[in-house]
Formats: C-alpha cells, sequence, structure tokens
C-alpha cells in the first residue's frame, strides 16, 4: 500500500484552520479523489513538554499503487493545491512511502 | 488514540541498515514497550520521479494515551536509542499526534 503524507510544518507563526480545513478541505478532496482511496488519517500533534512535534497536522492517504496515486493527482492535484491558502500559510512537506514490509 | 512516529531524515550520506533494523531493533522494541503498544507500523520511502520524500524510513507506534506512551519510553526510551547507531548514521526526528478528531 502507498501513503502519501502531507504533513504541514509548525512554524512560529502558522495560520491553520482547522474548521475549514475539516469541514471543506477534506470533503473537497474526498470528492475529487476519494474513489481512489485506500483509507485517510489525520493526525493533530499534541503539544505539551517533551513532546515534540514539527508538523501542525498530517495527513495520511492511502492508495492501492504508485501509479493510482499519481493518476489521480495529475487529475486533482491543483485544485487540491490551490485551496491550501485558503487555510493555512504554510506549504506541506510531501512524503511519499510504501507502509508494509 | 497517540501516534508517537519515528522519522529517519533521508541525508546525502545516510546510512541506514534495513536488515538489521527489521530483524533485532524492532523485536527489541516490540519486546521492551509491546505490552504498551496498540499498533505498529513502518513505511519506507518510494523513490522515483517526482516522488518526494524526506524521510527514508518512518515508525508509528499506536499508544492508548500520552501517559501510557511516557511511561513506556521512561522505562525503555534509552535502551531504544542508544541501539539507534547500530544501524543508522542519523538521528530520527520525533512527532506525537492524536490520530483521530
Amino acid at each position: 500500500m502507498i501513503k502519501l503524507s502531507v504533513m504541514y510544518p509548525k512554524t512560529d507563526n502558522l495560520k491553520f484552520d482547522i474548521d475549514y480545513y475539516r469541514e471543506s478541505h477534506i470533503p473537497m478532496m474526498w470528492g475529487l479523489i476519494g474513489g481512489a482511496l485506500k483509507g485517510l488519517s489525520i493526525d493533530r500533534a499534541v503539544t505539551g513538554p517533551d513532546l515534540p512535534a514539527p508538523y501542525a497536522v498530517v495527513a495520511n492517504l492511502l492508495f492501492e499503487s504508485v501509479e493510482t496515486m499519481q493518476a489521480a493527482l495529475a487529475e486533482h492535484g491543483a485544485a487540491l493545491t490551490s485551496d491550501i491558502p485558503n487555510y493555512t500559510n504554510v506549504q506541506p512537506v510531501i512524503q511519499v512511502s510504501e507502509t508494509s514490509w
């Protein structure tokens, strides 16, 4: 299984509208590429003493293969990317992994 | 659920002995703190054109709560950390997240 992680760095002046992200961006993403998704999880940083978290939010999208991921992003990636400034002032770090071995 | 992500940066001169990691480090980790784990997944970077991956390997450890995670690490974290140089020349980046919302 292929995992596409979209990781939003926790910068000093980070703005992240979690309500917009939850109520608009994720539903839009699901509407556009949900048919290609095998799973989705969203991680939010836990803050506190001795709890490191370089990323404020991490979205993990599961795909059957690199090919299905790339096909979904080729068709809808631009629309998804153009929505980012509507909820945050940072650019996400992207990681593509194979999740089992 | 709490996710502890242990992320190994893909540096230019990275050394990572995946066999040792798989056959010695993960079993040792499981033996020490497996009783506190609710799940474990290991991600390995996919490499290729247009496939970004700042981390070579990411281990995701699931715990019931921050308290159970911290108790496990207080007891066994030093032993786990001291094993790192046996398989890699990088220090992992640590992320603590809440995985559902």
